[in-house]
């Protein structure tokens, strides 16, 4: 029970150009994955690092939650996605125990994975992404 | 050459103690590592999340750099930090493509690590420290 790894750390930016492309090659591969996911309101490109990844988000609307935090906070580290072994579970346990969650149940994501968000206000002001690969 | 894994993620916390402890006990083992770094003016508590760790950081001293991240922001993620194959070659192929660091050379990291800063600015806003093992 707990967590397995740091699946991906999501980072707001304006756009990813803004940081050098001698930063961004370091990771490689280049990255495989550009996509834009438009209930969420941003495009997100992801640079694989070891068993994790470093994911940029642009925001492609400003009242999107990536586009609120831009405007208040600027360019920032949006949030970490932490691997559990068992989501459904996990969320269960937190909620027991009094954790506020954003999602009681585990809801689709990007690449086939299973994802609940913990409020901030249980986590220390820290948007915390949980998620699982199905079995 | 260049980004091997995420070695850590840094997040500025008023305290520990504002994290649920549901939320810490799904990092198994409890965490190993409380250190007072002095320098620094913070003291940081690492739990393990696979190959990399998540590591929280209080402030110890309003003056210090996550002290007045902490006062200016509030809790957030402070900075993420990359594990490469040869820190020294990769700071002077950052240098020489005009990517401006807050450390030219590698210097003493906790646990036997070298680290260095890059600045923001050549980073899309977002605080990234590079670190290697001695071999």
């Amino acid at each position: 029970m707990g967590v397995v790894r740091i699946d991906h750390v999501g980072i707001a930016v304006k756009s990813v150009e803004s940081v050098s492309p001698a930063i961004r090659n370091l990771f490689t591969p280049p990255p495989a994955e550009v996509e834009e996911v438009e209930d969420q309101g941003v495009r997100a490109v992801s640079y694989r690092a070891g068993e994790g990844s470093i994911e940029f988000l642009e925001s492609l609307d400003e009242s999107s939650p990536v586009g609120r935090y831009l405007a208040q906070r600027g360019s920032g580290i949006h949030h970490i996605a932490l691997e559990v072994d068992d989501l459904e579970t996990t969320l269960a346990d937190l909620k027991r125990e009094g954790v506020v969650l954003i999602d009681e149940k585990p809801r689709a994501g990007a690449g086939g994975k299973r994802i609940a968000f913990i409020h901030p206000k249980s986590a220390g002001g820290i948007l915390i992404e949980l998620c699982d690969r199905p079995a």
